[in-house]
């Protein structure tokens, strides 16, 4: 599909690729802004100062199912972190890497001129939806704020989504707004989340803010998070987060195990095993399954290019 | 998916494998209350009373579409035997089974302090989800009623759908609420029909029937209805209704049978052979061949173990 | 509006005005049971042990808004006591009054046949709508769960509507379901809650419990509740914590009057009035007015006859 | 599945197989009315004047997203030719063809009795879905404003379905309402787009126009438009336009071709290649290959049988 | 509020008032087929076959309730002539009066054109919902197919709707579609029903029919139907119905005052007295008072100026 | 209603009352950005830099209807400045006034740390919506993007929206999100409009703007915006063009009275006045009365004290 696709934009520094521009960055965030406000986050960072979960954590992460997200989350007063409704474009591909989000609003001119002043003054030409696409790094998930938008609020069409699958190494799309030309997405193997699919382009709104915390849905996003996408949903995983929960998820996955081996053995009813096993000769032998296996898996991290 | 999934619940007798606790069966029937709410069920019944389609009038019904159920029901004056709007979970398979039924409410403390005083009482520990769910027989689908919720409204992950699919011989699940797991319930071969997957666990909820009357939407299901899934939705099929509904197919299979053989002549408009062939030599010639046909088919069922 | 609005109904103990039936009652509760399910009621009870709250105390609660229920309902633990999104007959107009609870379900012939067998044996006659109607006292609301329906589930026309308010003394209807004849009713002073208005007479729906705990929306009701409606929606009290409710709303009153005499003043931002007063000395002269209020509020209702 | 499905249905002129009844046409356009109506058609007519887009165009047609549809109409003032929301039987399966329309209303007995009066007197016999379904041709689509409607709304079960299949060579279906026997539909190969199945015949509905305008949700319809369905949606092209649309639609295929090549390659930027290369180089390189690409693909349709 | 709302437009015979264009009348009825297709019209008729439901019959409509109609129009088979969820002007106002029918379509301009040509053939110019407008006469309620569009179907602003209730005498408007300017709308004191209040102009639509059959929500209309609105919904009434509804609302009414004073006596249970007197003396009480109180009421009618 | 509301907000420099705080304002605009992104603003500005429109413009704006604002600002460009599908507290009462804009989003733990660090390091103690209240000017109308939320999204209950009215002078409150005690509110006299209404304190979400461009639903809102409210919605119009609308809208009531006297003196059918006159005389007659009405109105605004 073709079409230019300008639309109206704002200012912002491209802290990646682009000089800086003074105090300008109005609707991005400073570097340093950028670490104050993910100070939690433990891993290195991006140039720009957005949290770069590592690529060892990502792989580990895309054994995971929401549910496993779920039991970490809430608990630790992170309850506004998912975010489902949306069409799934493959569902049996797991959505996993680092949020870049991008947040739009209904066009105004007069601020479409300011934001666009600033822009040419910069250098950068005229805004677009693809001066954000043009900033993403292998394993970005791009995350966009498009208020749930139908008509014209279609985030890329098919070449930029395949221009998305190759800068990304695949990692993927979630847009509370809309895609068009779903026919010749359907067949590119990437994951994406969308509210809809319109032939529109899009138009009538404006870029507010590139890396900036965005709402999708009632979910809080900041640039950095681990985006987990399954077949029920997506959730955005602060950094700080992603290992206690892949660590909590390796015992999910033991205890699972266990749980259905005794259910093939035909002999008990749910309670007498799930979620604790009542009979304590079953718990022992419970435990020291989880403790074996445990051993077992946490040495395949070690042994893993990449793990810390 | 792992996580105790404990809550509140209501007294009940547990007529298969408990003991009886006199008069207390607040929000179940007695069996003598079972027989006579269910009294025009021509069948065998369990221990406790609820209806027990054969298996072999189950295996007929996995033939039939739901446009088959309706060509019989609502004639009768069962009008509100049918809901849809369901997610599904694996679309190409029939859900055939016994009704066994279950209610919940939004959470009470002082209900659930009463409840669970009972329990205590008799020996049944703390009610949850799956004090029913080890009630289950094989044959029996789990017909809940969680009145649509989805956050908290979910009646089973996926250690507890493995658990049903065994329980049950897979027979199948429909609930007017959520699951959670969608992700580890996807490649379980058991048929499901709910509103929502959410990762939460079930929780603000509290059992206040099991084996009662239930509603499903707009649809009253009664212990021991056979339930039948297609693409379509969900009928509840009154025991006394079964065998009508099965016979009455084998008609409109071998109808259709031979209206699509006259189509592929391409000799005919639909209304010269459908719904009644138009021309005496032709109805004569259909009526020929459903004669034929039927008893061919009738024979199979006489042959079959377990028919009746 | 005429029509006599007969509809199939559940066999039940009147146990106001009718003679007992023996171990018949599927479908209400007996007083025992009424007793034990609402065994944290501090009050009187009705000859069939429904709760009674005091006159005097549904006075008092005639002052209240919904935010003064919500200040104490789920710091208990009672989350699930309130329901909105209803039509409001009369906005300006409170509903008060103790919950006589009434449930439907899609009609099911065979289910109609047996509980219209009973209670014709029981010299009921055929079960309808005026059945439970008919048993309303002075002070009780009436709430029905019919499961949302719009046509076919209108409790009542015109002419039941003012029976009701004759019989209840105008305290009031909640109906997650619908009313017919608003023309009709608009004009009568009495508050109610409902869905929907249909022309369409009640039809296709049963009896399926008088007084047994209902759902309306996402809230239970018990028997007994004290039932309040303002603009917003409903709230159903324990009796338990209705004098905890009145109690508090009394320093809630006392608490909005100072708060609107120190903002009448001009002289101070919100915050440093409300919540609490950050000057010292402004917060001494709050809490010697307000316990000059209470004390004031309270010697009015010591006097009241039918004080406790 | 069996059911006559006789409904009430109006007079009309069926001018391909019937003989004219006079000044009966009231709700059929006549020969002449029809030729006006579409009089920018720059095909061929079938013998009632309905417009023939050739069977040609309508191959290329296939080829076609719906974005690539959008490129052309609203630009030329065409804005309400497209809808969605339907549910689609075979997402993969593109739908084209030219439009046969079909239009219902409410039943009313008047309305009715003074149409098959009609019907009765041009030896039509009773009107029903069949009249206009033993009309179809070869390529056509079935285009069917049933309102919305759900129960009773069912333009066709699975006979009808097959039978249309058969008739159109298997070009497709799509309704503004529903369908009957999903189950048994869903093995069969004709593209259909629905709102709803729902078991229920047909019926409460009446014929109020064969081949007339009509409205599909949003859209307006004329019959002889070329029908149109991706994975989005389906649009409704004037026939005036399908040959610009699939002109323009094959320089856009090479545009994808083209730009994709490029981002494969990895050495540029979104915006450097699309929607127009920034380098002058690299844009001479695009129009080369566009030039030497299209070229190639005309001399494909001059070569093909049919081609005009 | 200003502006011209000229809006594309359908060719018609204005029959009232314009002359006549030959067999061009193919978006509205003939004389003839108006007669035709209401020929159960028991009144006169206006010179283009309208019928006329007689000014003595729309005062005594006045009295109704749709309650009243729907005890009737059912059990006639007309179960398609209801239709509510609009926004009501002023709720306490009743709507009654003759259906003047309007129908929209999406624009296209290729329709556009043909209908415009023909206009300007026939010296109406360009066509307007003001052509339609023009055409009312007192007593009409102007019905509105605009298929429920919000923005751009707004059929009249605040100076339209002033012209029309000058010219039906504010008998009254009901559209599936919009109203502009609902502020300056509020003021005046004529019936309205519709779906939403929006700025915008009317615009992107084109009139395909007047004073032909047109659907509003479920409902089917005909013109010369007798339009009745209350707080609850609208119903179109056949003309052959009208009397019969107004002669068995006679009997509700009186049965309606019965019934609430014995009510008023406070000594009778609802089942005693509504439906029917259980008591034979009560009965006869009942019946001798309707006949008394019939007699008074057609006693006036007899005494009405243009009674029948 | 009483609850001191506290919840997580975002640092900013409350640059009315409260000390500079450097470099911090993230989300807040700083002087020098307001007058940059509202640079087209032709009047007066606030100390922190927000549009001042003249308090006498603020007064004739108070005659406009929704239509007369659309008559000017789509045409400048202006598409979404429009919202409805509030609400409305007072349906008669006109909303005039200054925007003062509030941006929340759902909690998070690790952000609300951050800002709360910022906070207590300004001296601004705990951020709450009570700090922006607190910052609220005469004319100002609190607009709140609370993302539509219902429970917990309440900005006010009656206290602070008492505290608003006072600190306003009863401007008024637009929401995209809840008020509380819509009880205690319904009897105060100021315009508001919101999504929901429940008994819910604020919570569960955080502040991250505080007069910075907002979306309310499909709206871009500018702090200093002219806010102006009817009953059919909410238009927030660039300070710029409010000029050009009063002025416009001077024309319009012109033309409403004079289109309106015509049509009194009932000789003219509607097309022939509105618009505009088709007969030369009559436009002239309409010419002559709008420039004396004019001269006539805009001498009033010469008189009146503060124009401009």
């Amino acid at each position: 599909m073709r079409g230019p696709a300008r639309l109206a934009a704002a200012s912002l520094v491209a802290a990646v690729a682009l000089p800086v521009i003074g105090h300008a960055q109005l609707f991005t965030l400073t570097r340093d802004q950028m670490i104050e406000y993910t100070a939690q986050n433990p891993f290195e960072r991006f140039p720009d100062g957005r949290p770069k979960v590592p690529d060892a954590l990502i792989e580990r992460t895309r054994a995971l199912s929401a549910e496993e997200v779920f039991a970490i989350l809430p608990g630790k007063g992170f309850r506004n972190q998912y975010e489902d409704g949306f069409q799934i474009l493959h569902p049996g591909k797991k959505l996993v890497g680092r949020a870049f989000t991008l947040q739009f609003m209904p066009l105004r001119p007069d601020l479409d001129g300011v934001i666009n002043a600033r822009a040419q003054a910069a250098g950068l030409g005229r805004m677009s939806n693809q001066t954000a696409i043009d900033m993403l790094q292998p394993g970005d998930v791009l995350v966009v704020d498009l208020f749930g938008q139908g008509e014209g609020g279609t985030i890329v069409g098919d070449n930029l989504f395949y221009y998305i699958m190759k800068a990304t190494k695949a990692a993927g799309l979630v847009v509370d707004g809309s895609i068009r030309d779903l026919e010749g997405i359907a067949g590119m193997d990437m994951p994406a989340y969308f509210r809809h699919a319109h032939p529109s382009a899009i138009g009538n709104v404006i870029i507010s803010g590139i890396n900036v915390p965005v709402r999708i849905g009632k979910a809080t996003v900041m640039p950095g998070d681990l985006v987990f996408g399954d077949r029920e949903g997506v959730y955005f995983i602060p950094p700080a987060l992603v290992e206690p929960v892949v660590d909590n998820a390796d015992v999910i996955h033991i205890h699972d195990e266990w749980t259905r081996m005794k259910f093939d053995e035909g002999k008990y009813k749910s309670r007498e095993i799930y979620g604790t096993p009542t009979d304590p000769a079953l718990k022992k032998e419970y435990e020291e399954y989880l403790k074996k296996r445990l051993e077992e898996i946490r040495k395949t991290y070690k042994s893993a290019p990449g793990s810390h």
